[in-house]
């Protein structure tokens, strides 16, 4: 076949210009994935053509700009339903064949996609590394004396091997996030409950998130934007509260990430140097550092397999193990093994111990825009896992095994090579709902750091100037909220900082408005006749926007304030009915020099 | 003494005009606790003059104004701890002396309350009736044939008797809000979080919330405003993310709240009529009844005792009930049996149970602005609960024994008497972070009820105009965010539902603005040679604000607009400086009219 860039902008451009049709291309990754299988054991099940038919000729019917993922390739873990094929959770005992497709799949099923196959995991999701299957061990993509991360195995290979354009997995403690990082590629585990696990064999119910595989994070994040979406079927389904989609953009410059201090490479001599580079190119586009106690993210991760949430894997899997111990792989019978001693008492106290250290972890993040940390300490080899297959498995897990359990949203970026050849990665993550805004900075970093992508594929460094927003946004205030004057205090209660002292565009005049409880000023734009005004810049959690504009009155506005640099940012603007009577004060050049004016003089000392 | 009105505005006016003072009130309100108590059995430990004295002496040193709890009589559980005196949680084996006070405790003290003593409780605040202490059985302010319910049976009674302002209680199963029913208090059970637990003996600690008993619910407002802050030392404690402050007030006339279409008096004949009247109550202050279907919030509630939840009790109590059976209560022991023999499956399958409940019961709350059920079934006699020590302690729980687990606030008002004096009440609970919003409803309840107050005296009867904002806000659009206009999607995709379709005040002028990727109009307000402009109102949660009005840009701006019937909400106004190429387009009436206007014509069919 013809070598596709299977890139959603590319695909799509391919089909426009009437390059291939999804029926030839798909025929063609289909044998690719075929030829690769035996050495890579990538998929559980390939569809077959009878299969795979019914979402090409949906294809035949539509225009492929009326559908938005038109005839684009995916393939699925094979722990999340596909209507009419075996889903397996690589328990060939446990296989139940669903009459519905998993709700994401179905949505996406819907937008164009097409799913090409079940693809291998450590069986029920337990495990870090890909070799945990009855289906074949999955090797890594790139180098074969590694194994490909797992859980979600053959989802990583099936986009780093080039038979798909993007993969579902699914992350618990690490599975979508670790084989990105060990096969170049971006790992989306979004805020849990964003993506709907209707129709995913769970692992941990309450942890589980399903994530997606791509090339680029700007793919993922068309993905979400498509599919994020509230499903009654699924209890834990979340609504975004901040919509913070991709179309919504802020300044990329000028934000703060955390570091740990408390680095674990696991003596491998290569990752701090990756790292570094990593860090350093962060602050070139922009980003301040800020060092960061990671001890109690490390303790929280600890409790994922210490602790009682492996009562939940095991009340998905325990019945069969009881039932049919050889049904289940030795290893994770290990794993599960302390489930049933586990009792209730304990599951409250380890959610109070995990709730204590939330709090510790949560007061870090308040101060940040996001945290980077290294995917993994470093790559295992097949032959490491060989040898010790839980402990180098949960040394995989040191930098992601904590997510979950503390509710934060992260997204794996590719940060370079070892030099054998293997793929590096780091991990971006942050507050819950912070998704979009992750993975625009994740997408600036990879393109900063000029990784090549899968294939050898060269990487756009074009920087995006904007990132989409976060759960905090920038208000512009020039009256009676500055620091400490008489409204500062609507701000901080609702947890705002000082941002910057600043003063606006010199296209505005500043009037002291008559009547009111408290004097306030209006600032106006004014192109042909204005000034530059002193303002404050505050940050404030978005969701306190909606409470703090109730309060204010006309002929105040929030609206759209130009600074000094040009930017423009959300601000207190003024009605011209409101000037009626008011005072034209430009001339002080700002509230505070105007109420300085105002104060009786008095002696010095 | 001299009868002093202990409301908190009662009493800042004695203060202020010299009536009385901190120490000669608390002094008549000790010897009248002390004189209650043999009856009552409401205090395990009432304030020695030495213990109490700091406090007071404190006070001394104050103006009455700089506090604004000054010398406000406090009683508060025994289960939260007042530094220096014992903290027995009804159980003196397990009796502790605290070297600091509880953070809300000491809150309250910093600003001005003083505590007078520790209250009695069900043991371990394991009980919604009040007679299960060592302490004495607690019979209720009113009819001596009746328990005053717990747990928080002191507490309760200690205002109701007249001997504190206010009291605090604690709330896990219902026990802020029983008491409250059965002696005519409103019963402030918070959302979760909200007021620190820092410093309380846990019943459930995932669960547990401290209460206020106060005469009416403007003073737990106030309360809650004074004291509602994040607490670092309690790592349940959140952060009011609306903020929705008692200052902040909205619309109190048009709201619908629901009631159970399934209602349990447990075969009461008078509580039908008594419901019934608070409905029309409602009602008859602008509330739309909506009958809501009341099973899954039964279920949920089920779930508290007959689930694993009693873990959480038995991980505090359990060590003492093991090594010295005798330290606590038999009917203790009975509830907490069942305990040691759950697994952490059932406590994670319990908690997927509820999950599912709450997607159901929320799903029911998102068309509502609150509900309203009893407060209680009915009440049950001392006779009865000596006899049925458990099933009649159940039945006082039917209608609170759901809130903590499904994380909604309450609050329990008091809404007549039976014909025996007892007295009655309902209970309106919402979305978690609507307190201030419930109580303001609560409030004009129990206004327009004219319920008398506790010793008798008449209920204020002015009705208040306006309610406290909740976690909606409406939003005045005339533009291209009308219904299936342009930028429509960018509310129904924030879950923003029409209100009506209105006109603004005739004070308006509208202009089709120039420019804009999307055709847009400004609506400016001109008093002088204005019109009416057609306009909807929409509804959206307040959180969604922020990302909502990140996309706007200038030169419009949310501000006030003036609704036709003279009513002021969010909406959309325009800078004046965005109108120096626009098009006057008021004389159209609308944005819609003028978009008419501009469509070609065409044929009819």
């Amino acid at each position: 076949m013809d070598s596709f860039d299977l890139r959603l902008p590319a695909l799509r451009a391919a089909y426009r210009e009437g390059r291939t049709t999804p029926r030839k291309l798909i025929g063609a990754l289909r044998e690719r994935a075929a030829a690769l299988n035996p050495d890579y054991h990538l998929f559980i099940h390939l569809l077959s053509d009878a299969e795979i038919e019914p979402y090409l000729a949906a294809l035949d019917a539509s225009a492929i700009d009326a559908l938005p993922l038109y005839g684009v390739p995916f393939a699925l873990k094979d722990n999340i339903d596909l209507a009419g094929v075996p889903t397996t959770a690589a328990c060939p005992a446990f296989a139940y064949t669903p009459g519905e497709s998993a709700t994401l799949v179905a949505q996406l099923i819907a937008l164009g996609a097409v799913p090409i196959g079940k693809t291998n995991l450590d069986q029920f999701a337990t495990g870090l590394n890909g070799t945990r299957s009855p289906y074949g061990k999955c090797r890594n993509s790139v180098h074969p004396a590694y194994p490909s991360g797992g859980s979600s195995a053959g989802s990583s290979l099936a986009v780093a091997l080039g038979v798909a354009s993007f993969a579902l997995g699914t992350d618990t403690a690490g599975s979508g996030r670790v084989p990105a990082a060990l096969n170049n590629l971006v790992g989306t585990k979004g805020t849990k409950g964003l993506l709907s696990t209707a129709g995913v064999v769970p692992a941990c119910r309450t942890l589980d998130c399903v994530t997606y595989f791509t090339a680029t994070a700007s793919e993922a994040s068309e993905l979400l934007a498509l599919t994020a979406h509230y499903d009654p079927t699924d209890a834990y389904s979340r609504v975004n509260p901040q919509w913070n989609d991709a179309a919504a953009f802020g300044e990329i410059r000028r934000f703060r990430f955390g570091a740990p201090r408390q680095l674990e490479f696991a003596g491998c001599d290569e990752s701090p140097a990756l790292f570094a580079q990593a860090r350093a190119a962060l602050e070139a586009i922009g980003g301040e550092a800020v060092e960061i106690d990671f001890t109690p993210f490390v303790e929280a991760a600890r409790l994922l397999y210490e602790g009682p949430w492996v009562a939940e894997r095991y009340s998905v899997a325990g019945a069969l193990m009881e039932s049919q111990p050889d049904a289940v792989l030795p290893v994770i019978r290990d794993v599960l093994a302390k489930a049933p001693g586990a009792t209730a008492v304990d599951a409250f106290r380890a959610q109070y111990r995990l709730q204590a250290l939330k709090q510790r972890c949560d007061a870090t993040l308040a101060e940040l825009d996001c945290v980077l940390t290294p995917s993994i300490p470093r790559a295992v080899t097949l032959a490491e896992l060989e040898r010790d297959p839980i402990g180098a498995n949960s040394l995989l897990g040191h930098y992601t095994n904590f997510m979950n359990l503390l509710d934060y949203a992260a997204v794996a970026t590719p940060a370079g090579f070892m030099c054998n050849g293997l793929p590096w990665g780091v991990t971006l993550f942050g507050r819950a709902f912070t998704d979009q805004y992750l993975l625009s900075v994740a997408d600036a970093l990879h393109r900063k750091l000029a990784v090549p992508l899968i294939g050898g594929a060269p990487q756009d460094t074009d920087m995006p100037a904007r990132a989409a927003h976060h759960d905090r946004m920038k208000l512009v205030v020039c009256g009676a909220h500055l620091e400490g004057l008489a409204l500062n205090g609507q701000l901080t209660a609702r947890g705002a900082q000082l941002v910057e002292a600043t003063a606006s565009a010199p296209r505005y005049r500043l009037y002291a408005l008559a009547g009111g409880s408290t004097q306030r000023p209006g600032m106006t734009r004014n192109t042909a006749n204005g000034a530059s005004i002193a303002v404050e810049v505050w940050e404030l959690p978005s969701a306190e926007f909606g409470s703090f504009l109730a309060g204010i009155p006309a002929p105040l506005a929030l609206g759209k304030v130009e600074l000094a640099d040009g930017r423009w940012e959300t601000g207190f603007v003024c009605e011209a009915c409101g000037l009626d009577a008011a005072t034209d004060i430009t001339q002080y050049g700002g509230w505070r020099a105007w109420l300085r004016r105002l104060r009786p003089v008095t002696g010095c000392g």
